[in-house]
């Protein structure tokens, strides 16, 4: 099983010191979910070998520019590509229009299917479910509609003890059954109890990404317990009537939530451009919070 | 004096091979004039210290994604830096309703200027006069409405000799008037003549950009003995029939008209993300038209 994020994007919304504007890929199994796309994301994947054509979802968590300017470029490039597979985008609800008009001026025509899925302001749900994952949006407090994206594995199987099964004679095809708890009963009539063959499942993993926002603990219900949360630090503590002011976040205050959270890990990012040097941000996390990772463009951070 | 052309960004709609979309920043004394502005050009202006506040006009070509993506993330990021000098935006009418409906998506807040100047389809003209340059947009021949950009040295001044201005006894308060190509009157009431303390001005130079197009011989009026031409050349000229279709050109056809135009030199780009190898385009140009180079992103060419 794999599970992990990768950071294409970890600075805030002016570009410097070589970091992008924000954008994440989340890989689970041989899925690629893309999280933001700031501008240049496009580049960053294939600078990072991101494989692209493996995306099928992406989410834009809201319109300022720094979180979605280079999704037109990336369109753009799939249909240059002959893509097939239908793109489903989760946005709120203006994106559709400004990518439409965009390819209706010069009359682009795609080969594929842009399917998108409107985040309804201040809404909370499950926007994606699949067999085993799915994915929820909650609201983040942000100066305009903002959304954060839970990820979410589910339907954990079983784990099978293959040489305990092959003592009690149970064929390999029976091994799936096994896998979702069924009991085998063999020619003999007897019956092979599930417990002597699998054991619990490994606890289901979650990643959270919060997005843009203000230290805000009504994010606390999805973030409780987590495996590993993103959330920003726009600014060092210092700057906290400027993080309030401007709908974000300190380094202190990230690692305060995820203190409360009770989560295993937390990574910061969305550092303002005026940091050039990242290790104070690390230095104010690690007391309140000592599992804190900075976010690294190219670093892929296991969950 | 200083004229020169740098090269931000040489492939064509498909970033690869480390190549970026189409941008290239002309300076002219401490002048720096944008001729597009591909998905990332803020981020390559950061790359080659590009002197981003000096860049009070902007000229687009036209609307395909690849030669303007990147201007929403670069005005906002002027506005994020608290620019107070106008920018000026030539290009295709359609543009600025694309980027005002982005900007009042999120109430964007601009604390400068911004002024869009339409470029209508099929017209040529002057567009931006000023002292000592002046710049000509023309249609060049491509799937949508596209225009060109000729920069144009104006007003050369005469040449000074300080040396025997001295020996006269001009005073350098004169010598502005000097170089306007006025005599001067001295105490004793003699003429001393322009032409013995001047020498004549050096030839004005000039650049154009020829944007995307296929090969047209509507262009040489523009480019007819040019100091350098950007031509695109987006494939190899085995693809001819696929660059007709395309609405791009081949590198022959470009080499072909810098020969006939009787230009001074040839930057060749815009390369198909087909080609990682961009030796071909060279040797296919050289023996059509000698003093073709490569453009070559973050190189500085002078005029």
């Amino acid at each position: 099983m794999h599970f992990s994020v990768t950071i294409l994007g970890n600075n805030s919304a002016l570009p410097a010191h070589g970091r992008h504007p924000t954008s994440q890929v989340v890989t689970f199994h041989d899925r690629v979910y893309l999280v933001d796309c700031g501008e240049g994301t496009q580049m960053q994947m294939s600078e990072y070998k991101i494989r692209r054509s493996r995306i099928r979802h992406i989410f834009i968590s809201h319109l300022h520019g720094d979180h979605w300017l280079g999704l037109p470029g990336l369109i753009n490039s799939y249909g240059l590509q002959s893509r097939k597979e239908p793109l489903h985008i989760f946005a709120p609800g203006p994106l559709e229009e400004l990518i439409r008009l965009q390819m209706d001026c010069v009359n682009t025509m795609l080969p594929f299917e842009l399917n998108f899925l409107p985040l309804e302001p201040g809404s909370t749900g499950i926007i994606l479910e699949e067999e085993d994952l799915c994915v929820t949006a909650f609201p983040t407090d942000h100066r305009i509609p903002c959304f954060g994206f839970k990820f979410q594995e589910v339907h954990k199987k079983r784990k099978l003890l293959p040489q305990k099964a092959q003592e009690y004679g149970i064929p390999a095809s029976f091994y799936n059954a096994l896998q979702k708890g069924e009991d085998y009963r063999n020619r003999k009539g007897e019956i092979i109890h599930n417990e002597w063959v699998t054991e619990k499942p490994v606890r289901a993993k979650n990643y959270v990404f919060c997005a843009d926002t203000r230290y805000d603990e009504r994010l606390l219900p999805y973030i409780t317990g987590c495996d590993l949360i993103y959330h920003e630090t726009t600014y060092l503590h210092d700057q906290l009537e400027k993080a309030k002011a401007r709908y974000h976040s300190t380094s202190i205050q990230a690692a305060t939530l995820a203190h409360k959270a009770g989560a295993k890990r937390l990574l910061i990012g969305h550092f303002s451009s005026k940091y050039e040097d990242l290790g104070p941000f690390l230095a104010e996390c690690l007391p309140v919070f000592p599992a804190t990772e900075l976010a690294m463009e190219g670093t892929t951070y296991i969950i």
